[in-house]
């Protein structure tokens, strides 16, 4: 039987694999960020650990840091968190031509 | 200049769209994600008009239902929209066929 997906979950390990993938510490995202510099490290550990939901606008300030959309960070399945990326990276020619194959 | 997008709205717009395009009314999607036959109307009409945020776990619920994934009612850009809902309806093979031309 297929679990209910975490969504707190889904949304650490997605929070966490795009600042990775910038090379970033949680320090510097959480100023980038604009959180104080002081809480900044200790606010995104817990963001990344799921102690604390993550309110939509705080999601959309480390979405507009970490350059993701801010659906990225609510996609659980695998494939479509990937499209996700390449999608919003692509030229919008591209996005054309791909829409074109899935409609 | 760009504003800055307004999230609470987004998901209202997706939230409303995705109800009539399955041609529920408020009360039956509100029914059908588990909430009170009695309170189902008035709490999917906040939601649709922006009154409360949605949680995470009730966002999860009104997705399941709507069957749309749940990073759709995140997701600002219109292109990006369309191809998620596309894109998570398409067979296994479509996607990666897509993914391959994005990547």
């Amino acid at each position: 039987m297929r679990t209910t997906p975490n969504y707190r979950e889904i949304f650490c390990k997605r929070l966490k694999a795009s600042r990775l993938a910038r090379g970033l510490s949680q320090r510097n995202l959480g100023v980038l960020a604009g959180i104080d510099e002081f809480a900044a490290s200790a606010r995104i550990n817990r963001y990344e650990l799921g102690i604390h939901e993550v309110d939509i606008q705080t999601a959309q300030h480390l979405a507009c840091v970490l350059n993701v959309p801010v659906a990225y960070f609510y996609t659980e399945d695998e494939q479509l968190a990937e499209m996700i990326l390449l999608f919003s990276r692509s030229s919008s020619q591209l996005q054309e031509d791909v829409l074109a194959l899935l409609r």
